[in-house]
């Protein structure tokens, strides 16, 4: 079965920085109409850095639209200018934590809500990480705090809902399921 | 550290079907002034229905947004006289896949991209399915097909990125996550 909808009228309502607002009229499988709402965005990359000693580094940082201070794995978004999403994720890295890493492997990537929404993730696992003398500074809007957390103090920032976003519950559940998986294989 | 951000002014910019979208006017902690992009959503419930030969029940369904046809684990909008997401959950599950479950355990729940939006979305586990003999009607500008997938088909399409959405790539991970703890314990 193909269902797909024919866009009949398209119409740009506002085009901010991050994201741009679009309504579509679209023609259904049935033939009636219907209004779509787009919410375009560049897509990110969000990094799991593992620290030597097995923990993760976090960043803490308060977020507008759901006006709470909440712990995330760092991420930034992809810029024109980045031929790979790898490229963005090495500076989001550097500029959010002052890290860089020998290792950085692709584990995972999904649109956010794709409902709504082209946002595009990409989320790499990086290990090996020394610290630059001099890292990239970050973005001029962006008030951020460095959290390391233990698998188990990060468990327990999820139980209290301070770990709730997408990407850093995806971490979580696949630190689980690697650390299940060493265990097994040991 | 406190990083709150103190709105100015806030305008809705648009009143859409499923989304709201604003723009507001924040004080940063540095004194300065940014702009928000808002994307205001009323929270959706999706569902992990597996079935009694252990695999899981998907909707096939062409999503606008990113002009795809993909598979996501059933879901749906929390309605406004929904008194508890479970309830949302239980509908959705019967409206979509024409199904009842016993078993309607919450397994996680996050927000789906809080850069930008305030979508929060709750993810239950359905056990013991019933089919329904008349089941709730499916949305009128919905339309879907139902694929079961055994836990190996369902990383096919993964690969072939089919299963490509949030919510869902963390459905996988959690199966294999249940996976390796069930043999563990054998």
């Amino acid at each position: 079965m193909e269902f797909n909808e024919e866009t009949i009228k398209s119409q740009r309502i506002y085009k901010g920085n991050i994201t741009e607002y679009w309504v579509e009229e679209v023609l259904l499988p049935n033939g009636k109409k219907a209004n779509r709402e787009l919410v375009k965005h560049a897509g990110a990359v969000a990094i799991m850095p593992f620290t030597a000693d097995g923990k993760m580094i976090f960043v803490k940082q308060f977020r507008k639209a759901i006006e709470k201070t909440i712990l995330e794995i760092p991420a930034g978004m992809i810029d024109k200018t980045d031929d790979n999403p790898i490229e963005t994720g090495k500076r989001e890295l550097e500029e959010e934590t002052g890290f860089q890493a020998k290792v950085f492997e692709l584990e995972t990537s999904f649109y956010t809500s794709p409902g709504f929404s082209n946002e595009f993730l990409y989320i790499y696992r990086a290990e090996e990480l020394t610290r630059v003398d001099q890292p990239l500074a970050q973005d001029e809007d962006e008030f951020l705090e460095l959290v390391t957390l233990s698998f188990e103090e990060a468990w327990v920032a999820y139980e209290k809902k301070l770990i709730i976003d997408s990407k850093t519950v995806f971490a979580l559940f696949y630190w689980k399921m690697k650390k299940e998986m060493e265990q097994k294989n040991r």
